[in-house]
C-alpha cells in the first residue's frame, strides 16, 4: 500500500500506534510524560536539571541514497545522529519529536520499517517520541529535534568551548569505517563479506556514544565534541570555540582495522577526515584520560595536544615530527557527500 | 552573494550574528539559557513547570510558493505555525531550533530575509532561537521546534481531548481570510489594494494567538485547538480526541468581513474549510466563553454546541437548522494546498 492511499491521517494513526506499542513506558522520560502524540504540543513534567535540545536532518541524495540505504537504518541513523549531539554534551536523550516529508508513492511498509529503526535506538536509551510532523514532498527527508538533560546532578556538561591547552586530545573507538562504508556503498566495492558487512554498518547503524558521554562528564572531562564532520574538521571547531590550537599525530589516530587493510594509502584520510564516525573527541589532562581508560569499556586513544599557540589551527604531523597534508580531494569529497 | 560562495559554515556564522545582535537579552528564555548557537546541542536551566514541545514544517511547493512568497514572510509564518500549536496549549513559547535546507544558489540576503521575519516574530514573545541544522537540498524546507512550557503554575494547559457534551463552541478572529490570501496569490486575483492586502497578510504572516491562549487557561477553558487544517477539520480533531460530536450553526460562523465582501457564496466556505487562519477554537461553558469575552480584546464567537451524540461527528446546520453540506472541491482544494 502506498502512503497516498492511507492518507496523512492514516499514516499517523498507524505510526502513533507503533509508537505506543513498541516502547517502554516504565523508561523514566515515559514517567513525566504528561500528554504524548496527539494533540497540539507533547507535554511532560519539567525538572531543575539543565536541558538539552538538538536538531539534524537528513535529506535524500544529501545525506542518503535511497537506492544504498534500507529504510530500517535510514530511522535509525536519522535518530543516531542527534543522539549522538545529546552524547556528545554527556547528556541523557529523553524526547525526540520527528518531521518526515516523503513522496506520496512511498510504500508504508517502508516507513514502517524506518519507524521501526528509530524505535528500536530509542528503546535502547529509553527515549521517548512523542511526536512530530507528517508531509508529503517530492524526495524522502527526516528532522529530527532531541531534548535531553544532563546527567550530572550539579547541570555540568560537555562543551566545545572548554579546551585548555596542556590537555590532550582523545577519542574513542576507530576511525575511517563510516566513510569507507560510504564508498563501498556508492562505488560497488567488492571486498570480502565480513568486511564489507562491518564497514556498511559503520555507515548506515552508527551507535551514538551515549553511556560515554555521560562516563565522560563523572570522570572530569570537559571539552567534547562528536565526530560528525570528521576528525580534524570537528577538532577544528573545539579549538575555534576554545581559541586554543592542536597538534595531531598521524600515526596515533585509530584507525578502525577494516580501513587499514583494505584502503591502503586512503586510510588515514579515511580517519582524519571522513566524518560520521560519531566516535566521541575529547579533551583533557592525561590523568582524567588515564582514569577515563580504566573505566570505559570501548577503546580510548590519545591522539594529539592542545596548545596555546596560533588559536583554530591544527598541525598534524608524521612520527618524525614533520607535516603532513591530506589531499584536498579527500576534504571536498567528503564534505560534498556530508551536508553543505 | 549567493550560498554556496558563504559555504555551510559562513552561513552559520552569519545567521548566528544575526540571531545575537537581534534578540532581546533580557527575555525570561534568554536568562536561563546557559549554551545558545554554536555546540552540539543548546542548553538552559530546567524548571519545574509543565514542558511544551510542537514541531511543523514548511515545505516549498507543498505549503507556499517562492514566486508568491516573500522571505521575510516565510521565515515570519515558519515560526508563526509552530507558535501558534504553544498558544493551543495555551503555553509560553520559550526556545525555538530550526533546521534550514535551501538550494545551493539561494541569495544570501533571501536567508537573512527569512531570517529576519522569524526574529521580529520570536522577538515579540521573547522566543529565544538557540540552535539548528542547515543543509543544502533541491528545494527549500524549513522545520522549526518549538519548546515551551505552561504558564499555569499549577501546570494546566489547552488539550484537544477535554470537550464535553453542553459545553459551547467558540473562536477567537474572524475566519477565512488566509484562505482567501491564498487564492489571490494563486490565482492572482484582483480586488481593491485594501482587502487584497488584508487577505494576503492573513495568509503570509498570521498572529499566532499566544496572549489568548494563555488567558483562556487562566479563565478556566480546558480544550482547544488552532485553526491550521480548517474549523470543521480541527473542530473534526477536538471532537474524536474527547469522544464528543459538534453541532455547528454556519451563520454564526465569524467570516471575515474581505471574504464576505469579495468572496460571495464561497465565503462560508473559506472560512468553515479553508484552514491557516490560526485562531484558536476553544469549548467551555457559557458562564466561561462570557468572562473570556470580557477579558479579551480579540473577538470570541459561539458558532456551536459539542454533544454527547455519534462521536467524533460534526453537523453544520443553517438558520432553519436544515444540514449545510460545503462543496467536496472546496475541501479537497485546500486540503491540496496544505499538506498531506
Amino acid at each position: 500500500m502506498k502512503v497516498s492511499e492511507l492518507g496523512e491521517f492514516g499514516l499517523i494513526g498507524l505510526l502513533a500506534e507503533m509508537i505506543s506499542s513498541a516502547q517502554d513506558k516504565s523508561a523514566a522520560a515515559y514517567r513525566k510524560l504528561l500528554i504524548g502524540i496527539g494533540d497540539d504540543a507533547a507535554a511532560w513534567k519539567g525538572d531543575t536539571a539543565t536541558q538539552l535540545v538538538t536538531t539534524d536532518s537528513l535529506f535524500q541524495d544529501i545525506h542518503f541514497r535511497l537506492e544504498t540505504t534500507p529504510w530500517y537504518e535510514l530511522g535509525w541513523k536519522s535518530l543516531a545522529v542527534n543522539l549522538s549531539d545529546i552524547a556528545a554534551m554527556g547528556g541523557v536523550p529523553e524526547y525526540a519529536v520527528i518531521s518526515l516529508a516523503l513522496p506520496l508513492d512511498t510504500e508504508v511498509g517502508d516507513v514502517k520499517a524506518l519507524y521501526q529503526g528509530m524505535l528500536d535506538l530509542a528503546g535502547r536509551f529509553g527515549v521517548a517520541l512523542i511526536g512530530g510532523d507528517t508531509c508529503r514532498a517530492p524526495l524522502v527527508s527526516i528532522t529530527i529535534t532531541v531534548l535531553g538533560s544532563a546527567g550530572d546532578k550539579d547541570g555540568k556538561v560537555l562543551t566545545r568551548s572548554a579546551a585548555r591547552a596542556g590537555e590532550k586530545i582523545a577519542v574513542t573507538g576507530a576511525l575511517g569505517a563510516a566513510a569507507a562504508g560510504m564508498e563501498i556503498l556508492d562505488k560497488r566495492l567488492k571486498l570480502d563479506a565480513a568486511s564489507a558487512g562491518q564497514l556498511r554498518t559503520a555507515f548506515l547503524k552508527p551507535e551514538p556514544r551515549v553511556a560515554e558521554g555521560q562516563r565522560l562528564v563523572e570522570l572530569g572531562v570537559k571539552a567534547a565534541i562528536d565526530i560528525s564532520d570528521g576528525l580534524i574538521s570537528d577538532l577544528k571547531h573545539v579549538c575555534e570555540s576554545s581559541r586554543v590550537g592542536a597538534r595531531v599525530e598521524a600515526d596515533r589516530i585509530p584507525v578502525a582495522s577494516a580501513v587499514r587493510a583494505h584502503f591502503g594509502g586512503r586510510a588515514l584520510e579515511l580517519a582524519a577526515a571522513g566524518g560520521e564516525d560519531y566516535e566521541l573527541l575529547f579533551t583533557a589532562s592525561e590523568d582524567v584520560i588515564g582514569r577515563v581508560k580504566s573505566e570505559l569499556s570501548c577503546p580510548i586513544t590519545i591522539i594529539g595536544d592542545i596548545v596555546a599557540e596560533e588559536p583554530g589551527s591544527i598541525v598534524m604531523v608524521d612520527e618524525h615530527g614533520e607535516p603532513v597534508h591530506l589531499g584536498k580531494s579527500g576534504w571536498e569529497h567528503f564534505n560534498a557527500g556530508n551536508g553543505v
